[in-house]
């Protein structure tokens, strides 16, 4: 096993009706004049910014707030947070929302105490060392952003998607009630699950070392996904189906399924290209990307890809032909994100491939190679987005 | 899924040499006047008191020793620890072992800030709500205090065996490399694989909710330990095997195992009167009470049991017969144990059935029942206590 270190210090505040703790959970954690961000109507809407502000204000604390964060959240958003949090010294922020609003809060956090621009932190100028302290009222289950220390943020201008990470960043609490995501669409709900499905594979598909406790653990959330993602597309209202997949997108990302060996994040790195270029969903993008780049690398490893189908899909080993297992895998967990509603191939994810070319310009490999898993050059990740554009089940 | 607060904010630090590391993290966590809490002579003779000391040493921070923690630590060790931190004006505890010190170190943070005497937290006359900070080099897998609130402390008076938590308790961090358990006796090695199972199981049988995710990462740690404990008795210096089996002891024991529904703790507490009555090894205690429990208990929910026969013991299910399946399980739970070298019956243990009366008395339920999965009344106990007598493979 690799040497690691392991932090995960946010306090999960889980279950129905807690965002009504959400000012009791600021105050412990020492906020006193709150930023409150979040995306669109939905939130107020629902009630669930109404609930949340008044229980700052029962707590006796002041804000302000900040709406309008869009999926694949954007600099010019964060600048103006920064603007004011600053302006209105701002001493925590609390986001309401999923992935892209907590992403945006803590790119703020990070930003309002720095003195540079806070893209240095996402063009790898400049490393995050402090921010403002960060809480979330999470209303999605996928990006696994409420429990980890990182961050991805589109540039405007360009396009470009790039991501930062801190132990700084790290939430200190993460309020999760499940009902709140009963209300999203079954598409948005099949995104989620194919993200939270992507970062336990991205750390499942390793070369290092052995580790059975770690391979266990990315099982044990790939099982759980494999069961109940289906269950809320078929009864979105179900809340014990909604609680596992939504703890199970925190487990999946706090990296406790990742520890002691190398991971990849090629798929990541390879449909954040996707999204920035087209602004789709970045969990619909990965249903197109991670079954291809299987495709693609499973020959570099056949038997940990047998091991996945065996232990995760339930497919007999082929023990004269490995290859055949692992490929059978593969198969199933296309045919699963079809099943879930999701696109697999370019056509269906509104993606073109004559734009394959600029997308690898973009992805900027250059002469080199990258990941952890199997290296990939500028020509592997050009074939790949080839086998995305026209796969099928 | 039942509402849960979920908070680990210790500080894992895991591979070889972290040790070295002891003296920057006590530093990191604001420690400068420190209290080296230990067990025996093994860390001083092994040389990592030595190098532990240095690198406290090298980070420019002033300390104390404190040794001669036994296993099942006493309260008169405590008393000593807690005049010794006033008078030396401590500010930090770091203790170098396994469970009984850090249990012990961890009575002793809470003990100096309070103004009674620390057995009320322990009593349940009082609650830990401060404590000094504690930081661990863990030397045995097994206890999982390392990553836990908890502390199990005995009277030496009264040979009482009683726990206390709190996260004021988590430690900062725990520095945990695997190569310091290799010297470790197979008995005590396979004790603390049974320790670290058991932590599973008491969380794994519980019959409010259905948590798949809660399920599938128990049998997560237990498929581990089924790996890896055998080949670490086979072959003590594998560092693989020790790695997985110290991390799958800490991931045992956070909670993370646990979280969204009831829990059990009664194998653990039968345990308890077992060890404080004979000053026998809490994990040795464990290979007679628990699969003896299964047992008495199983008829409950015989589902449950043919469920971890099934996933984690490879078990074919009987679909006529599950209770068949349920039973085949615990065998197989109670088989392994045998072959990891632990006693499975009184005699082996060295305890007596005629002191029956005498344990149930100690336990104190009185006229009551206790436990999550199947509530126990005294006579209940008895009667696991019974077959435990006489178990046999």
């Amino acid at each position: 096993m690799d040497n690691f270190n392991f932090y995960s210090p946010t306090e999960f505040v889980f279950g129905a009706d807690r965002e009504n703790e959400a000012g009791q959970m600021v105050k412990k954690f020492g906020g006193k004049n709150v930023l409150v961000h979040f995306g669109g109507g939905s939130a107020v809407k629902s009630g669930l910014m109404d609930r949340v502000t008044k229980s700052l204000e029962n707590a006796g604390l002041s804000y302000v707030t900040l709406g309008g964060v869009k999926p694949n959240p954007r600099d010019t958003l964060v600048y103006e947070g920064i603007a004011l949090c600053k302006k209105e010294n701002i001493d925590f922020i609390l986001c309401v929302g999923g992935g892209s609003v907590i992403d945006s809060a803590k790119a703020i956090a990070a930003g309002v105490l720095y003195e540079g621009d806070f893209w240095d932190f996402y063009s790898g100028k400049a490393a995050v060392e402090k921010a403002l302290p960060v809480g979330t009222v999470l209303t999605i289950a996928a990006a696994g952003s409420e429990g980890s220390g990182d961050t991805v943020i589109t540039q405007e201008a360009t396009g470009l998607k790039r991501g930062a990470g801190s132990n700084a960043l790290r939430p200190r609490f993460s309020i999760m009630n499940p009902a709140l995501t009963q209300t999203l669409p079954a598409f948005q709900t099949a995104c989620g699950a194919c993200d939270i499905m992507a970062h336990v594979f991205e750390r499942y598909f390793t070369n290092t070392r052995e580790v059975e406790i770690t391979d266990r653990l990315c099982e044990a959330v790939l099982l759980t996904m494999v069961k109940e993602a289906p269950r809320v597309i078929k009864d979105p209202d179900n809340y014990e189906a909604r609680a596992n997949i939504m703890w199970a997108g925190t487990v999946a990302h706090t990296n406790i399924v990742g520890v002691g060996r190398s991971q990849d994040w090629n798929s990541h790195n390879i449909e954040h290209e996707l999204s920035g270029f087209y602004d789709v969903a970045h969990g619909a993008g990965l249903a197109v990307i991670m079954p291809s780049w299987m495709e693609y690398v499973m020959p570099h490893n056949p038997m940990r890809f047998a091991q996945m189908a065996t232990r995760v899909f339930g497919c007999e080993m082929n023990f004269k032909c490995p290859e055949e297992t692992a490929k059978e895998g593969i198969r199933c967990f296309r045919r699963f994100l079809k099943e879930l509603g999701l696109p697999i191939n370019f056509e269906e994810l509104g993606a073109k491939e004559e734009d394959i070319p600029a997308l690898v310009e973009k992805f900027g490999v250059g002469d080199g190679k990258t990941g952890g898993f199997m290296p990939l050059s500028a020509e592997d990740i050009s074939n790949i987005y080839k086998i995305a554009a026209h796969a099928k089940v």
